[in-house]
């Protein structure tokens, strides 16, 4: 049998353990060590799945020649620095995204994997999605025929803790950032300009931090197709996720997945049960299938499936929908630099 | 254009208020005359309907040389009498199921409609439901293959008055009586045995009077599928109507109708609206369609999808079944005379 | 009893068929008359309907003194003219959308109306679907709280004959004006600005009339909800008529209906029927609906759910989203004038 | 962390690879050593999954101190030996369904377990379903009140080979089996007597064995419930399992699990992709949930949900039916010793 590949991962957080999850199960996977800044965090990871070596520092790693690949799971502002710092080092790398809030960063760490000629990947998990991708390939395969509308609805299920919301970059950068990703794959097209229109509906202190919590974008796309995303960080029916793809052959959409596939009837109507509730578990599969996907590049030394140009290409999208809020007019992606 | 079918209606209560609706809305029908017993009925619905003429005495109907068609609507026990009247005097007939509940009287009937060669429909509304119809149709179509397996759920919302269930001719030749016919109809097959297992677990009043409010019957066909089928006189959450054909090529099977085509996502979950809560709302297309087909056959000379030998098969599947629950064991068709 | 609202019909075309045969089956309701200026339709249309008198000059209508109500089936450009001189008769009033594509027209209709002090209803068919009154229902009743997002997606199932196009005045104003009026119905609220974009991606013949075949919309509307709207003109799955309403404590949705509720499981996975193809499948009980409720609103001197100052509003907004499409900007509904 | 649950497998075919793959995610479980007479299987197995054992001989894993638990996985014939020397070995035993076809066997098994005092749990998958827990849940916590009907579809995609129905037991004893200990499970209750009706529909070649492909059973529970369960060895669709629990105060019935949550909507209609195809796909999560519960039930020494009592009456039901079918009449369950 081929030998696994050898993996570090630096961040010992809730994606962290994610990653740490799926990289487990996985036959051709092997977590060598885990580094988290936080005392006592990866030792405490590093034990859940049976990882020999765990420490604070993520130099370690880097300097580990066993370590074929790093999962980035840090916290945001330490991406592009590390993915520089490894691409040097010569590991391939799973960045989880944004790849970082400063395009500059951005360049500059684009420019260092392509430097060093390793493999960069960016964790957008729903491309990893069973039903994103039925939705691609019914694209790629001619069954929509010309694509002319997209849809797109992200919603979470509760706004995040307002700490988190002051650094996150706000809703289009931290949340829609997804959906503009989504979008580009989806329609395996790029966005010409777009109209971004933000509220702030379910929770005035978000409005106070400058943000939103309820937003919609229309994007034109190249080859003519319109997208509509709506957001909102609030949906107290759960995580509501779903895409759909409309052309000139016919519609194909994705669904609500139930927490079991249960319906019952009563005297008041028909019930099925709340829809998965967070990200963990709506894309548990997707995340296990992306560390697959990472850990198959590496071996056959692909191109992944999102990589540092997708990670740029969703945070222009995040500029350009914040100053087509602000200024409430078209903003075209050229004009973010 | 050509000449409207003249109907006359015998019986205004409830199944003949949902005829003449049905008729008043075909352009190749006209009710003519409605009677009825009961002082008054009769021209109540004909004012309803804008109906010229009602009155007490079916007699009226049958010797009015312009009527081409009557509508036997009234209790059961006067139908297999009313038939034979109605064909000697050369009309053509829909009656409501059962034809009787005494299969000489209905061979009586049937002898009578042979022998004026008038055309006779009967009630099975089912048949003429969009669903149902489709069923068959995958079945002659082949796409169903051989079918071998044939699932039927029929529940009411609430049993009926206790004054009904004693006149009723109980569950097997009430209400399952519609479920043996669909199965003859989907299946396109004749039963060659049954084996009918009845409970009383409802209402104990109902048990008192030596009748079941629960029931399932197994049934095998000439052709060698089997047939489930089974009744509760009590649904909380509605008129619950399912049927499905399995067979070697797929299956296809009829889901529930709900009140509206909405969707309520909540914190509890994902609630539709219940369904159509009985007979007079989930089947009020196919009574329409059921009119039309009766007048159909009435201009053309064409046998009707549901004559007087479907009406006879019904009764001797429900006298079958009633059989082989009181005494615990097959019964064959064969063994009912 | 009491006496039917006695009721005269101009035009006797597709729509007016429509209207005919909903009233028909009223029994509050009584078609005296119709005329069509094309000779011998409304003759046609009368006979199908047991309509006694029949014509081709619309003031035999507004001259009878027992006519209650006119309903306005005839082409857009009459109808401003029809309500004017309706109204002055003394007649209640029924007329298909849109009153005018010409805001004084408009304007001078509804002052005559409102002299005359007569009912005025407009054709918004929608407003009586069973899902879109459940969802207004559900918003009314507080189910969905505060409504937040409003996503309607409206797609025709073919082009309609550049004929049609060159003079329909355009899809804002032809086809999304029933959008327009749904999301004033379903969020009970008031635009106050919207950004339009529109595309031709279906039929360049649309495009070189100047006009669309795909559109997006996005409204802000004065309570701060943000809605949704997008139009093709060609689905080729069917009529494809979709609204969601989501708010503070929930989310409410229409589906699809499928012409039966069938299906079907085979080799290559499970299908359900296609949608009803269009309008007046789709519509045929909100179109029977409709006219029930005008009856009613007749003999009980109640305002309409859809009166003229809806009729105007949802043109303002097609004005507002053609102006929008054209200038590439936000678009205030104050602008129209 | 306490110490995890030391498990030896003996079995490392089909069946044993899926619970090593269970046991390998569950960090309170770890695999020692694996057994199979095949030479070579066991270390395969024990290669894929890190474990660092492997051997021919199961008595090896008997004979080790270290061992909590045996994971019985080999072919049905070994079963209750292998049960017999566990328990003797003192292992907790956690045993693929069936015990063994023979009564006898199955109750000196049940004996050595009893007299060992450790844990017997047989392997119903379905019991660890999330939509079986669910229904019954529903049944326990009163939401479909007295439960008066429950039906059970349970459809293979295609047919065993030849070679595996020669020793199957049959149908009733190697396929319905599943769905015989689902009804105890689903009502909580106890079978009385049932009726089977058995054909040979889809392949001519298991009917010249002497047995079914195709059967229906009514079984009658002693609090009164009606049960329906129907078998096929062919659905073209895939891998069928359905089940519904009617009461009094509502129904609440398992939907079908299709591939992906997608809809493609086309000129045809509407189609969601096939189901999944057989048990190992739709029940993964169920076999996971499975491992869980034994080792749960070994480190706190709990009763598992089903053990040697329910091995021991899924039998004893499966005989009834092949009786019940063979003499064409009713069979109680008193009547199998």
């Amino acid at each position: 049998m081929a030998k696994p590949v050898q993996i570090g991962i630096i961040g010992a957080g809730r994606i962290g353990k994610v990653h740490a999850r799926a990289l487990s199960q996985l036959p051709m996977a092997r977590i060598e060590i885990i580094a988290d800044v936080v005392d006592g965090a990866a030792k405490k990871l590093a034990d859940e799945f049976n990882v020999a070596r765990a420490g604070t520092d993520y130099r370690e790693i880097l300097q580990d020649k066993n370590i074929d690949g790093v999962f980035i799971c840090s916290s945001t502002d330490t991406h592009a620095k590390l993915i520089e710092e490894a691409a040097k080092a010569g590991k391939n790398i799973f960045c989880e995204k944004p790849i970082a809030l400063d395009l500059d960063k951005i360049d500059m760490a684009l420019k260092a994997v392509a430097d060093a000629k390793v493999i960069l990947m960016v964790g957008f998990n729903r491309r990893y999605d069973a039903g994103n991708i039925r939705l691609r390939q019914a694209l790629l395969a001619g069954e929509v025929g010309t694509p002319e509308i997209c849809c797109i609805s992200s919603r979470d299920p509760a706004p995040p803790p307002m700490e988190y919301v002051k650094i996150s970059g706000g809703l289009f950068l931290d949340m829609m950032i997804h959906d503009f990703d989504l979008a580009r794959f989806l329609l395996n097209d790029e966005p010409v300009e777009l109209l971004a229109c933000g509220a702030c509906l379910v929770d005035k202190r978000i409005g106070k931090l400058g943000d939103y919590d309820t937003a919609m974008v229309t994007i034109r796309f190249r080859k003519g197709a319109l997208c509509h995303i709506d957001n909102s960080r609030r949906a107290v029916y759960g995580y509501d996720q779903r895409a759909e793809l409309f052309g000139s052959k016919g519609m194909i959409s994705t669904s609500h997945i139930h927490n079991d596939n249960t319906v019952f009837a009563g005297v008041d109507g028909f019930r099925r049960p709340p829809i998965q509730n967070f990200f963990l578990e709506r894309y548990l599969q997707a995340y296990q299938a992306e560390g697959g996907v990472f850990v198959d590049c590496v071996r056959k030394r692909k191109a992944p499936p999102a990589g540092g140009r997708d990670g740029r290409a969703a945070v222009v999208m995040g500029y350009a929908a914040l100053k087509s809020a602000k200024e409430g007019r078209w903003v075209k992606m050229a004009e973010i630099k």
